[in-house]
């Protein structure tokens, strides 16, 4: 069976302009996705963002989940906290989690709209590879603000092909994210 | 082809203990679920409190991004903040997507934890009724809190499966909306 992870990244990603930037922490991508994660059984959640004072901001809500106040109100969120962890860059993600499954992770990249010329990945194609048997660490990749930088997405070893509704595609991540752990690994 | 709507209930939505509540509009929810229907293809977003002052919230959210500042910052975000409408109550808001689509809709629940002895209906089963080419109405109903009350449960013309993943089932309301609109809707 294969160890997935996933990592949310702050940096680099795009703007509306498709300048790169780094977005801001936002605590309910913390929850949101943790909970997701949990239930489709990712091993690993990582909040990637350079600025050290966010870290700070993700530990306290781990915290105020896994041994304060809010473990006792609500327990269930415990389990989804648990596995988050943050890191100054992907790299700082790739270390741990390799570190953590004895493997270095293939790198799965997200993107509403991906770069031309890319390969892409079907759900479909990507599903079947995961039920394939064989041991692999993987750690799929989303980004805030407008979409991981395009280096990621032509750097990953898959680029997976978007989301595809009725014609509109902006999903919040948090969304695309819930979407595409389903798409992969909910129970069909 | 059939109308979907959808309506978000913070009244009656279970506590912790499963006593009947009313819980408080979250600014998140109402952009990352207006974003998801939209994205399906939904024609409709309730947003739906008895409370009035909260009316006001949601107003001032759709205003933001429909005819103010947001409107010019990220334009997509109108396409999707437009299908949002607020109500009173479930039956207001039924009435009100009844006035627009000329037909009353059936009620769609969905639940983490269903109550025992009401039958439940398999994704696969509903999104073939959504394929067969008869013209209905349909309202999914999703509850904040710790769920829908047991009787729009029981009340509704139907209770949706659970979303199941490794066995862990807490997702975010706003990441099993996004499940729920693409394993109904999404394309394959």
């Amino acid at each position: 069976v294969s160890v997935i992870g996933c990592a949310l990244l702050h940096h680099p990603v795009k703007d509306r302009e498709g300048k790169t930037v780094t977005s801001a922490v936002t605590n309910l991508d913390v929850h949101d996705i943790a909970r997701s994660a949990r239930t489709f059984g990712l091993a690993r959640y990582y909040v990637v963002s350079p600025v050290e004072v966010q870290h700070v901001l993700v530990q306290r809500i781990i915290e105020h989940w896994t041994t304060g106040a809010g473990r006792r109100r609500i327990p269930a969120r415990h389990e989804a906290l648990t596995l988050v962890g943050s890191a100054l860059s992907l790299q700082a993600a790739v270390a741990d989690f390799t570190e953590r499954c004895g493997q270095v992770p293939k790198l799965i990249a997200t993107a509403a709209r991906p770069p031309e010329g890319r390969e892409l990945t079907t759900f479909g194609a990507f599903r079947q590879r995961l039920e394939g048997g064989e041991r692999e660490a993987y750690l799929i990749l989303f980004g805030t603000g407008h979409g991981l930088a395009d280096w990621v997405l032509q750097a990953a070893d898959v680029l997976l092909e978007p989301i595809t509704g009725q014609g509109y595609n902006h999903l919040s991540v948090r969304a695309a994210a819930a979407i595409v752990f389903d798409r992969l690994l909910g129970q069909r």
